[in-house]
Order: structure tokens, then C-alpha cells, then sequence
């Protein structure tokens, strides 16, 4: 009703109207999923879990910045409002454990752990996993067209290697690598929340590898921030260099590592999941 | 009090007794931590993790295999009892979400997630992370002496590349990478709970890259079992190649990727984890 707020609304970021929680008590936020943001069925999971780091974001008592991420999809999410609980477990000196669990209609759908930690400053180096020579992102055409489902219209993505197959040919490509300049679409300043949705755009590596798309869920997805908020700061709504590749797929699951760099090379984010596949 | 029972309490191997719970309850058993697997303070973060798992593997109501496990290391344990509670948070046709936790006179010193599920066969591929080509255990030479800390000595490791360094004189060796063929000692057949100590058996991938033993301390562990319950019996008592390297080292926190492979290559488990540093 009022005006200033509602011209708020209507101008913000679909990031931040999607990711937005009400307080609903100790430890509790009720959030809703955003067709914005929808997948084949509910929600874009990316989105879920930067929902649930949300709640940590969030919390009174949060020390720190996060470091460690891991949310496990217990069951999809359907569209509508869920609950969150994000419950500090132990706050130590200088680092502090959470618990997260989201619950639609009483239902556990994702169950998750995380860490906050204040940094300091020591030797560091990430020369062991530097930024692969690939094109700037103004040397890469965009993808074209719209996305077979509507959260992929969110983000910018400028494919260099193993976009997805032109032929659903079920050729065994020998190969599950993909490497992809992304960016949320309308530019948004990088945050941490902004970072773990961006952590799960891959499309399945089953896909990639095999050409043929077979039925797909990740059930547990990890993030280990490198970043501290100063170079998220410094990145901005720069693009971010995407690599991803499987391991293993064995006997209906497959595992998927992921970095994600700024244009400036820094490693920002390694992650790591592992998907259920069928057939 | 019983001979019989005595007499196989004797002769149980170290890793059993150390991973042995007690039922205290629903979704409840006591653990005692194990002077054979004690570190410089406390217990191996590795057994610990093989007790939070231990509590899904015995629990009555598990479906399946396990197919991921996340456990934080909320706190130092110190050496006697503890509670371990492994609760089923969602149980779906195929697949179970578990959250653990683990306290100590009421304080939470890990928390945790695990996913079981009922494995199928599929398509199956691990060629994009074949084992290294190495030696063999045979033509390997063991570690010689006792190690630093008690739970070393309960494994065989026989180092290819990247062992302790000889010379802790700060030099940047700039790889911290670890090839290193590892078993129980003595002998055990393989089981995931085994499994789960051995994914934590590299020493820290700092001490290797600089040659400077600082403190460090593991914040969180990720394991994949691509392993199913059939390839582990094949395995039984063989070595298993561990590969362990560090992708970044950044203001107090490091990552660490494994990899476990038996001997006829098949790739059993990857695994992920944060570590704190100082310095």
C-alpha cells in the first residue's frame, strides 16, 4: 500500500524478490518459490539452496562469513511457500555450525549444514588451480533462444566447451567438461547467495557426456567458498568463468566438481555434488 | 564377565572396537573414543566420521547403501564418551536422508547429513578419473617408524609422491598433491565405515605444499561412495590408492579432493573437505 515500497518491489532484482524471507520466530523464515525461477518441476534447485544460506544470512546471531555449504534435496519442492529453520549449533570463537532443514506442510524437503567463520588474513594461493585460457567473455556468443525451462532466462551464458549437445544422439562424447561465462541476467552485484545458486547451473553432466537426457536430480550439493565479501565486492557483475566435470557415474548416481572464477582469475568457489540419474 | 565374549573382544580388530555404539534409544547410541586412533589432541577426525556413519549403518529403519555423507567437526571431542543420534529425516521410495549429530556433555561437536539409497544398475562410467598410473604396493616401500600420532600406526601407507616432508624448512613446494597406497593395519575387509576413515587419512595438504607444519584442524568432510556393497567385498583386504591435492588456500581456509581407487582401478570414493589453517 505503500507507494515508495511497492516501486521497491516492482524494481527489484528477480533475485532478491525470490530469495526474500519473512521472520516467522526463533531460527524460522517462511520463503516461497518463485516462478521466476522455476524448473521442470518446481523450483531450480541453485535456487533452493542459496534460500536456505539465506536463513543463515539472515540470522541475529550469524558470525562470520560463510565457508562450507551442503544441502541435500530430500524431496522436490512444490510451488507454493516453505518453511525454513536455520539453527546455530555451535558458535565457537571464531567459527560457528548451522543446522538448516526446509519443510513444506510439515515435510522435510531439504536438509543442510553450514559453516560461518570469520577470515583472516595468512598465506594463501590458488596456483594449483588456476583459470583455464579460454576466450573473454566478449569473444563468446550468448546462447540463443529461450530456456527450456524459465530459471535458465535468468542467467547469462556464454558456452566455450561442452554447452549442451546440438544432437540428442546418445554418442558417448568420452567427455562430461563444460566451460561457461555466467552472470545473473539482469546484471546483480555478487553476493554469497547469488554465488550458490550459481554453484548448481550446470546442466547434468549424465547430459553432456552421453547426449541423451535421461532423468536427473541432484541430492546433495556442497559449496566451499574461497571468496571473502571484499572480493565479491571487487567482482561485482563481472562475468564468472564456470568449469564443471564428473568423476564417476556409477549405478544410478554421478558426481559433478565445479570451479567458479572471477574475470580476474580469483577462484571464488570450488563445488561439488552428487546427482541421481535413471537408466 | 562372559569367556566367549571376552575372548572375541580381544581379538576384534582395533577398528572395530573403536567403531563399536551402544543402542541408548531411539535414533540414539553411545560411543567411546579410542586411544588406537588418537591424535595430537583427541581422536582421527576420520574415525569419528566412520562413528557418525556407523549410527546410520546399525539404525533399524536405514534403506539402502550409503551414498553420501557431510560431517562438520563442530569442536575438538575429547577423549571418553559421546552420544551419537542419527535421525531418518525423509524416507522416499529409493532413497533416505539422515541428520546426525554428535554431543559431548550436551554440546554439539559435529553435525552431519548422509544420504542411503537403493543402487540399480545403469549406464556406468568412470573413465574420466582413471587411476594414475603407478607402482604397485609391492614395489613400494612402507613408511618406516611409528608415526607422529597414535592412529597412523593403525594404517599402512606406502607413499608414491608427496609423502611427509623431509625438510619442514618453509620452502613452496607448489603442488600438494599425495599419491599414497593405504590399508588397515593389520588387515580388514573394506566397509563404508572403513571407507569413511580412510577418506581422511591424507595429513594436511598445507604441511606438503609449504613444508611448515601449521596448525590446521578439518571444519568439514564431504564423502561420494561410488562404491557399492559387492565392490567392496571384491576389495576386502587390498590397498586402496589414495590421491589427495588442494585446490585453493585462502585467508584461513584450505580445500582438499580425494580420491580412492582399489587395486583393479575401480574408483570408490571422492571426497571433499574444508580445512582450517593459521598462518
Amino acid at each position: 500500500m505503500e507507494p515508495a515500497s511497492a516501486s521497491t518491489d516492482a524494481s527489484a532484482h528477480p533475485f532478491d524478490s525470490a530469495i526474500a524471507l519473512t521472520p516467522l520466530g526463533l531460527n524460522l523464515w517462511q520463503g516461497h518459490t518463485s516462478p521466476a525461477y522455476g524448473n521442470m518441476v518446481g523450483p531450480f534447485g541453485g535456487l533452493t539452496a542459496a534460500q536456505a544460506l539465506q536463513a543463515v544470512l539472515l540470522h541475529p546471531q550469524r558470525l562470520g562469513e560463510p565457508v562450507t555449504l551442503t544441502v541435500n534435496f530430500a524431496a522436490g519442492l512444490t510451488d507454493g511457500d516453505f518453511v525454513v529453520e536455520a539453527r546455530p549449533a555451535r558458535t565457537n570463537r571464531a567459527t560457528q555450525h548451522w543446522v538448516i532443514e526446509v519443510r513444506q506442510q510439515e515435510q522435510v524437503v531439504l536438509t543442510g549444514t553450514a559453516l560461518t567463520a570469520l577470515r583472516r588474513d595468512t598465506w594463501s594461493s590458488q596456483s594449483e588451480s588456476p583459470m583455464p585460457q579460454v576466450p573473454r567473455p566478449g569473444e563468446v556468443a550468448p546462447a540463443q533462444g529461450r530456456g527450456l525451462v524459465e530459471w535458465v532466462n535468468r542467467y547469462d551464458m556464454l558456452f566455450i566447451e561442452g554447452a549442451l549437445p546440438a544432437l540428442w544422439n546418445g554418442t558417448d562424447h568420452g567427455l562430461s567438461r563444460t566451460r561457461v561465462w555466467l552472470r545473473d541476467r539482469p546484471g546483480r552485484p555478487l553476493d554469497f547467495a547469488s554465488l550458490t545458486a550459481l554453484s548448481d547451473v550446470f546442466f547434468p553432466r549424465i547430459w553432456r557426456r552421453r547426449a541423451t537426457r535421461v532423468p536427473i536430480g541432484t541430492v546433495s550439493l556442497t559449496v566451499y567458498f574461497h571468496a571473502t565479501t571484499a572480493q565479491l565486492q571487487t567482482t561485482g557483475t563481472g562475468y564468472l568463468l564456470g568449469q564443471a566435470q564428473a568423476e564417476a557415474f556409477h549405478q544410478g548416481f554421478f558426481d559433478q566438481n565445479a570451479q567458479l572464477w572471477n574475470e580476474a582469475g580469483e577462484l571464488l568457489v570450488t563445488t561439488h555434488q552428487m546427482v541421481y540419474y535413471k537408466e
